[in-house]
């Protein structure tokens, strides 16, 4: 394919995209096949020669289209939302073309710098604490990670280094195995799988702690953790806060565990993935309160804030820390400018090596939406999240099993776990709209998320009817 | 911006893409400027109040181009290539649009299965074994990482966790902490500095073995390595072989090595992250024999097979190895088809939760290229490196510091580091190509990789008498 072909075919895609997102709604929001199912529709090895552009494209709606879980879908209300956005499209369209792998300073200047200004800007948005602005002279600053997952590992792996550090300063005859065998993380018993998870890659033990009745950590409970584990001769280093966790959007209380942490030494890391984005309107930014006693703190972008699949935006208060935890300096990744305060390697700030431009699409949304059409966006996701908690509480048969503050609705069908895993059940299998569990107290819990960008109050209203009518069904069913 | 806009927008988006890399010859490769320079260019905040795309678009131009390194330039020869075509970009537009985030089956089914049929298709282009292909019921199978990096801790994680089982199966008495501090992984001291860093966030000690003349590591070497090491009551658990170092593109011999491996429960990963796309020549094929040794293995498709970044393919000989990892299952994640032998479930077999649907640019680039068309490519990346051989071996001034197997030519002038150094610091301040520097026995070497899928013989001559121009200059400097 040359480049007048990629003209032609290229507008043809622009226009396939817009297509797709403009009649999502026409397309049934989860498939209805079997695992396995397209093996079978295309060839067991690659073709020997080109294909034409023709065949492919066709393929797309034979091929793909019947097994894409459709995100984007006003009927979309699983998970959390996956942002999407034309601008975002736009900016990450170039990044392709520009094709530049930004590890060091030297590797794209304009990938490494326009990252950290974005950052910057998304931080001044939150009005985050000068200390995580990286500014001219800052000690703190911004990358952008993949997700959400390798901004709690890369924390973990900052805080364990720093732990091993300081005993070994006062303890030189320890060895670095016995400190990691003594050292301990806590997170909430609500916070995300990904967290359980870097304890076990870095090696560390890791406590659940146990949450009040808002699903929300509190400060005296973590405070009694860490003071039976220290007299049990092991050594408390982390702690990751979770701000809206995942099943109900709970909030831990960071201005109580804040402090405890600060005085204990130990690393307080935020994982505020979805819920980040809201802090950036003023009405929820005191739901971030207590981040000045952070020692770093990422949300995702890509899920709220209209870009696009990967940017999780991580900050540090002190960039030496996470530089620090591992180093390791090649020459054939040497450059002249590399001692400079101005310059900032990013390789040395998360696990992979290469990076793409992905500060292009951050640029494009924040110009062509404005703080205020940011803000707009998650205050309708909000509305619309109330909207749907009032119809659920109008009805006597359900209830609202979480505060709903943000744009998640946590709510069940007053009865068992099996009547609620059969609404379920239903749902899916309907292919209207499409929901994920949760368990809250032991109870099976219905989400519903607010998730893609095109989702109106007739949405809203039409899910609730269609799950109004599949519980009639089921009582009808039930009650024979 | 709503559809009509971007339909205008991203059709003029496609005409600066394919324009960006019609005349990319036209820009200086390497950007000559300081650090800290973008910062002055643009506002210290986001805006208030949407731009227009006219105001963004002027800016690329003005803010970013010149700071961008231009990796698609057919005078870029630094590091290894960063691939780049118009099939990838496309698929990746439409992935884009799709924006759904893979990390279960039933997250999007067409995501998990297409990525699962194409490492097929890429394993089978490499002539893997049949135990790596997934097929309908095989025990390995692959996987998209980001970037080799990921795949090397992926798989050391894997094999820790691997060792420790087994340890514990035979002294039950011993705890994880005992062992981990036992355990020792090793690797070429000329591989890639990620293996190290893997070895830290691992937290396991990792020693570096030394290669013979060729830069490579042999059998006996390991051997004797890690038979001192059980003397001393440590636990040999991993290596990581290279194929193609980034120094000097050398070969560890696997089919001595492998052997070994095996019999010393060694897990063998093996990293071919450049090498590896020629594996699908005939010609190349024989570098990879001993693969059959291996637990896993990875390379990057982003660097040579025309398949933008990310892009980093990975295969395990048995996929409950690297699942059983660290394996985490919440509700929110659990779906109905979990337990089928046909479902993958992505999210298992990577540090990251979320995942882009990069399988769609596989799609394109093979089915675009055909297996002849990509084998095509390779070649003549090949041949552009020996041509570049032929003019330094001409001149007498210069040696070649390591067999040319592959697009990498690693050459010196004959004397002292010094003067090496003086003579790369004229080519990046020339801007006119861009090259970097290793460290090959104690010699400072100049690295000339082929890189662009646009470079020419013509700028391979242009290149060799730019450089000789310089080397002119320098010696008459020296002289003085």
């Amino acid at each position: 394919m040359d480049a007048a072909e990629f003209r032609r075919r290229g507008k043809e895609m622009v226009d396939y995209m817009a297509d797709y997102l403009e009649k999502i709604e026409q397309r049934p929001v989860y498939p209805d096949l079997e695992p396995g199912y397209l093996r079978s529709l295309i060839p067991s090895e690659a073709p020997l020669e080109p294909e034409t552009y023709e065949d492919i494209i066709k393929d797309v709606e034979r091929v793909i289209m019947p097994g894409i879980t459709h995100w984007q879908s006003p009927n979309f209300f699983a998970y959390f939302p996956a942002s999407c956005s034309y601008p975002a499209m736009l900016g990450d369209m170039l990044s392709g073309a520009i094709g530049c792998i930004g590890f060091s300073w030297a590797a794209s200047p304009a990938c490494t710098e326009l990252e950290t200004v974005m950052l910057d800007w998304l931080g001044k948005m939150l009005k985050l604490p000068e200390c995580f602005i990286a500014g001219t002279d800052g000690h703190g600053g911004g990358v952008i990670q993949s997700t959400a997952s390798e901004a709690t590992l890369m924390a973990l792996l900052a805080a364990r280094c720093k732990a091993i550090r300081r005993v070994k300063a006062t303890n030189p005859k320890k060895s670095e195995a016995e400190i990691l065998s003594k050292l301990v993380a806590y997170t909430s018993e609500q916070a995300h799988s990904s967290v359980e998870r870097a304890a076990l890659i870095g090696g560390v033990m890791m406590r659940k702690v146990p949450t009040d009745k808002s699903y929300a950590v509190a400060g005296d409970v973590l405070k009694k953790m860490v003071e039976e584990d220290k007299a049990a001769g092991l050594i408390p280093f982390y702690f990751c806060a979770t701000l809206g966790t995942t099943p109900s959007c709970a909030f831990d209380h960071i201005t109580e565990l804040g402090p405890i942490c600060n005085e204990e030494n130990i690393w307080m890391h935020i994982d505020a993935a979805y819920a980040g984005s809201a802090f950036i309107c003023p009405e929820f930014r005191p739901l971030l309160n207590g981040v000045e006693f952070a020692d770093s703190f990422n949300f995702n972008p890509h899920k709220w804030l209209l870009i696009n699949f990967d940017c999780s935006a991580m900050w540090v208060k002190k960039r030496t820390d996470i530089i620090g935890a591992f180093k390791v300096e090649p020459l054939y990744l040497k450059h002249e400018n590399q001692e400079s305060g101005l310059v900032t390697d990013y390789r040395h700030w998360q696990i992979p090596l290469g990076r793409r431009f992905r500060s292009l699409k951050m640029w494009f949304v924040f110009r062509m939406y404005g703080l205020n059409g940011l803000q707009a966006h998650v205050r309708k996701h909000v509305a619309l999240a109330k909207e749907f908690e009032s119809l659920v509480r109008a009805d006597k048969r359900f209830e609202i099993c979480a505060e709903v503050i943000m744009g998640l609705v946590c709510f069940r069908l007053k009865g068992s776990n099996e009547l609620n895993q059969n609404l379920l059940k239903k749902i899916t299998e309907s292919h209207e709209i499409h929901l994920v569990p949760c368990q809250l107290s032991g109870n099976f819990v219905l989400r519903f998320a607010i998730c893609a960008s095109s989702t109106e109050s007739r949405h809203i209203q039409q899910a609730w009817r269609h799950i109004t009518q599949l519980t009639f069904e089921l009582l009808q069913e039930t009650s024979h």
